[in-house]
């Protein structure tokens, strides 16, 4: 038909070739490790670990660059066409290693506000952010299990790994989905506790709020492409399992 | 292969029927709406229009129901089975009834809010959840103009559409996202500037702060919920010009 003759060409002009997509994501995961750097270095007072304000500064850059960037390019691995010939195993060992180093960054991230609210004697847990963030260390820990016990231990079967892909593959972007929802509740939530007084008011829109806001906004950008990137089907691996790439 | 009959013994047990699954999300979505109501009505106070708090709590009830809840019915409309065969046309002016009925309740949920503010002599537009939620809306209203200029109008032509619509597809997920990540930290915000006082501080986890934190959790199960059956391929329609569901 016309429609589907036109869907043929339409979609090969907005098809875009993977490798230039994964630059521009990993300028933009960057940037956003860099602003939530500069964001506690400058204006929260920079790092520490003797429990103070300072030790908190560490969640936020932690979690930004474990749970969001990290996460994200571990994510991404199996879209990289070289990946798509040869020996799967080192690209496995690749995407858990990247996975597993997220998680560790995404622990000591939780262990710096953990550190912080005891040493000042606030309760953990009792904001959304922090069941929301919770939840979401929780799913990747059993995600980072269960895929290394099913795809990487060598005695998983045939048939648990056929069942079990589908669901990793739906947690996986879900988890990346939570993650950015907390960092961005985590951000709106410690402006409205910093900036309060005078001049600094959040209300009254300092340079520090245009920044933080700023970046919460470049990390909505940066999950909802990595999101996007792992849905759309012309850069899944071909000779997958999943139904939708084979044609 | 071994593997690929494993994967097709699996994805069978893994495949559910669309419209439990519906009946379930519907449920999950009304309870969202009927406990953002109850938050409101229980613990802040009530709705009014006279520029007052009550005025502002229109505004979570309005966004759940109208970004998240009916949103999401909006968008799954061309994943029930029924939709699949006929004319189209009944059911696109379904789509984009529903969508438009989710765009009216949420300018009127900006409008409670910005008529809240001003009564307040609050300035509007400096929190991390305004700026994001506000970029929702607009692509939101985006979303829904040019879906309707290009597969309602009958004179867009056919490439146009065929272009068009991998992109309302994506944008179509994505509006949802950013809408579940603007309300959980919306309900974050709220509960820090509401619960302050001695015992009824949020750290100290009142009843109202579990069963709003609650609320913000069955949000985001909900657009999780969503987001994943519209990616789903076995629940897209079949004679759909998009290229994973031609097998």
């Amino acid at each position: 038909s016309l429609a589907r003759r036109c869907h043929h060409r339409s979609t090969a002009m907005l098809d875009m070739p993977f490798l230039p997509f994964c630059a521009f994501l990993g300028t933009l995961g960057l940037l956003c490790v860099a602003m939530v750097g500069s964001w506690c270095q400058h204006w929260r007072g920079g790092f520490s670990l003797d429990g103070s304000s300072r030790t908190f500064n560490w969640h936020p850059v932690l979690m930004v660059t474990g749970l969001v960037v990290l996460y994200g390019a571990a994510a991404l691995v199996y879209r990289i066409p070289n990946t798509w010939s040869g020996p799967k195993l080192p690209w496995k060992v690749l995407h858990g290693s990247l996975a597993l180093g997220a998680f560790v960054l995404t622990v000591l991230g939780l262990a710096a506000v953990f550190h912080f609210h005891n040493s000042q004697g606030t309760p953990n847990m009792y904001s959304l952010h922090s069941w929301m963030g919770l939840a979401t260390v929780l799913l990747f820990s059993c995600q980072w299990v269960a895929g290394f016990g099913a795809f990487l231990l060598p005695w998983a079967p045939a048939w648990l790994r056929a069942l079990y892909k589908p669901i990793h593959v739906f947690f996986g972007s879900t988890i990346l989905m939570l993650s950015v929802a907390s960092c961005v509740s985590g951000i709106n939530e410690k402006l409205f506790f910093s900036l309060k007084n005078g001049t600094t008011a959040y209300k009254l829109l300092p340079a520090e709020a245009v920044f933080a806001n700023t970046l919460g906004l470049l990390i909505l950008i940066f999950g909802v492409l990595v999101v996007g990137a792992l849905a759309r089907p012309s850069w899944k691996r071909p000779d997958s399992d999943s139904p939708d790439s084979r044609q």
